[in-house]
């Protein structure tokens, strides 16, 4: 983390921020990707949360009531979408670590999805929120992927400093909230 | 309906039919897409049930059980994904009617995401099952439409055989099930 000592109006600034706001963070994603179809500039969206329904009750000519479900283990990512005819694929987590992000917090087969999608021409990436920090990165899946690989003879997390290396800081703004796809703009002009 | 009087035999091929094998049409899609994601033609995911969780209890340790959840009404399609790159999505709806495919099947807010998906580049469709035929059509964004255009001055359904000029017949085949990704390739030839 750097500190500005000189700069007291940084920490003015730094009030318009992530977790001061107490939003949550996937609300903060929901947010942002609602701004994103409301100005037609791109369509991605929160997949619902996985639930194995198992007892439903019709009270009501109006509708079921769900009296027994569990929840699922997720076989994909959190959200997808299109922008610019691009598919777009992502996972978002948040640690509360004030030194690294465990890996244990991405299951085996979101990373192979995430994979996948990159296999197959997509663009996919995991957004770390950082919350000792209130930064939030992205992160694309080739990096994520080398260090899944350290994980399986070392390290089981990536720490901050290799996050702030080898991922893209998301500036904070109003509106949008996470205004990640400005850097989906840089990934894909790199090509 | 044709029939083919003069080919007995193809009565006999036609148990390897979709309504024959006695499986869902949503488990038929999902069986295809399995196929796909094993054989890496494809990434495509059947999205869960979108549903409003209001109660949940924690009995033990080993998880959580919804004791009281609501349906919600989807605002996205069911199936998306990536095939070589390009960004898929439809909804997939059965009908038992003898004659035509009611408008009201679907969510207006769905087939506004179908148009959403084609305005930013993707690929959107309806997968369409005429059980009374045991036929499975794809219809691409731009006619499900202009049927929608004019549902709003006249006619509120589709006419099996306007479903028949402007949709493609998936053909029956065991593996995949419903190889609708074939279709995929000749509207990407065409452009």
């Amino acid at each position: 983390m750097i500190n500005y000592p000189n700069k007291k109006t940084t920490f003015v600034e730094k009030k318009i921020t992530h977790s001061n706001r107490g939003m949550s963070f996937e609300n903060m994603i929901n947010d942002t990707n609602e701004y994103y179809l409301a100005h037609n500039i791109a369509v991605i969206h929160k997949k619902p949360i996985p639930i194995q329904i198992v007892k439903v009750d019709y009270p009501s000519r109006s509708g079921a009531v769900i009296k027994e479900a569990y929840y699922k283990v997720p076989s994909t990512t959190d959200y997808n979408g299109i922008y610019h005819g691009h598919y777009i694929d992502f996972e978002a987590k948040e640690t509360t670590s004030t030194s690294s992000f465990p890996l244990s917090n991405i299951h085996p087969h979101q990373i192979e999805h995430l994979s996948k999608i990159e296999e197959h021409g997509g663009i996919s990436f995991i957004l770390i929120f950082l919350k000792k920090l209130d930064q939030v990165y992205l992160l694309e899946t080739k990096y994520l992927l080398s260090f899944v690989m350290r994980s399986k003879v070392g390290r089981k997390s990536i720490s901050f400093a290799e996050i702030q290396e080898f991922g893209y800081l998301i500036k904070e703004s109003y509106s949008p909230r996470i205004d990640y796809l400005k850097i989906i703009d840089e990934i894909i002009k790199k090509g």
